[in-house]
């Protein structure tokens, strides 16, 4: 079903470049649309593509999608990217999408520029988009990611059982992946001036994938290689986090919290939290929490009317949980 | 005159503080709340002072001004504090209004985390001045100062002669500073809904301030002191940048133009193009730039009807250019 889609989100790649060209300064330029070019894999565009799937079983009824839904999908997508450029500048982060993230090939210098060049282009064709509650709805996720990546930063406090550990984590999440997808949604439905019921669907489904997504990303982050995802395995662990899988184990083994305090910087650290890991339940009861937002994001996504692109929302919620990449 | 707005502008940094509070996280706010301390000298505050004064003068008929134009004052200095963060980042700059820069005081994780939230909170609150013009207006200045960013990081090519050399300082001067004044006046008329001369006589005063306010600025590298400006004289030579004394100095002496390409690196760089400026008229044809601009920047605000305010801000525009500090 995601057929649909593709060709548009060609096109928006495209639509974006067009956009970000035209400065007076081409390497500001190049930094910006880094991952908007044809030759970059270009990351799943998972964003745009709910938007755009979104608007369209929203509009069901009409053949033609609204240029301001179209644009809005490009804008989701714009403020994600910006966000990829500070939070690897902040992270050090060697590698995105399997290629050097944007600071290694332009310099740290350029990449937090471009991110700022992005976000203004992406305030610019929302202010454009002449709708003031998608303006503030879509602002509101530009707070919400900062807020994360400064939890993501900070950690949450040592003297926190494991339980508000996960709180803490999950709460993280959604700031960092749930608001982005949440508001994007929420704003679709906005911008074609559907009734509040609609407008609270689209946001909730918006709510649970991202929730799904981010869940899903922790765990193949243990299971994965650096070859299917773009970046090397056990990112997080090495970044000093402790995600989903490490913390639901930390509630079955306590010998995993010392570990977590000290963010696995001693010698061996790591492959002792892998092991306690895979010896615990913690990958399942993640994966089970990922499938229980999915199913909540389906809940959601079937208050809309039946329409085919409705069906390709629900496999989308469905595929998210069951990637591998 | 200014004791007008005095009162008010000592509230506008309490707003900002105040909206600025209730993240999660106190660092973050304090970071992003560094400029409007109390305690701190927190800047001359220029541009809220120029939306208060040029609010209330396009509003002389009424006593109370509205509080869109109050939150447009503390936006736009929201938008500038934003890219101090960030070009104090890319700069390495250490010293900021006589105190340390606050990526030396909170790092320089915190400062780029602390200016995108700035930058967030800003676009909230202009989003619910739902004035989508407005919006887009403010928006503009946000990619006009990565841009100017950009054209200072890159210099002028060497291979540009000198009156090429002029043209290009201008430009990123109006990216840079003349952008922020012209599109905060101009947004305060466009709240106001006033006809369009007024809006273009408010964006023409802005912008002429702006030009006038960064020439004099350069004019300071060169005969202020630390005491007096709060950052290190010869800081724009030292960082390798040539500003209008130099430029109109290398019009009239020929040995500068090598200084100037190689960024002034070799040892005794400095001081040699310290007295080439000295000796010719660089100085003082930049003090002569920046009065015609002055000049032109109350030529527009005589288009406004008289009031006292309007008298305010020809008497701001005239101590742009005689500022010492």
């Amino acid at each position: 079903p995601f057929a649909l889609t593709q060709l548009e989100l060609d096109k928006l790649s495209k639509s974006i470049r067009e956009d970000l060209l035209g400065t007076d300064h081409p390497v500001l330029s190049k930094a910006a649309s880094y991952f908007f070019k044809a030759t970059s894999d270009g990351g799943k565009k998972v964003r745009p593509m709910m938007v755009l799937l979104l608007s369209r079983a929203l509009n069901w009824q009409r053949s033609d999608l609204p240029q301001a839904q179209r644009r809005l999908a490009e804008i989701s997508e714009m403020i994600h990217t910006a966000s990829l450029f500070h939070d690897d500048v902040i992270d050090g982060a060697e590698t995105r999408r399997g290629a050097p993230s944007v600071h290694m090939v332009f310099g740290n210098k350029m990449a937090i520029l471009a991110g700022d060049y992005l976000l203004a282009r992406a305030s610019i064709c929302l202010a454009r988009l002449r709708n003031v509650e998608v303006v503030e709805t879509m602002s509101t996720i530009i707070e919400h990611l900062v807020r994360g990546e400064v939890m993501q930063l900070r950690g949450s406090t040592s003297s926190e059982r494991s339980g508000e550990r996960l709180v803490y984590y999950l709460r993280k999440n959604f700031y960092k992946t749930g608001s982005l997808m949440a508001n994007s949604c929420k704003s679709a439905a906005l911008l074609g001036e559907y009734p509040n019921e609609l407008v609270d669907a689209s946001y909730r489904f918006g709510k649970h994938v991202g929730m799904a997504f981010q869940l899903v990303d922790d765990v193949l982050d243990f299971e994965g290689s650096l070859s299917s995802l773009g970046k090397p395995a056990l990112a997080d662990l090495t970044a000093g986090l402790a995600t989903a899988p490490v913390l639901f184990a930390a509630e079955e083994c306590c010998d995993l919290e010392p570990l977590i305090d000290r963010k696995f910087r001693n010698t061996g650290d790591i492959e002792r939290a892998v092991e306690y890991v895979f010896q615990s339940s913690g990958i399942e009861r993640t994966k089970e929490l990922a499938r229980v937002h999915a199913e909540s994001a389906m809940d959601a996504i079937l208050e809309l009317d039946s329409s085919l692109h409705r069906d390709s929302l629900v496999h989308l919620a469905n595929k998210v949980v069951a990637r591998t990449k």
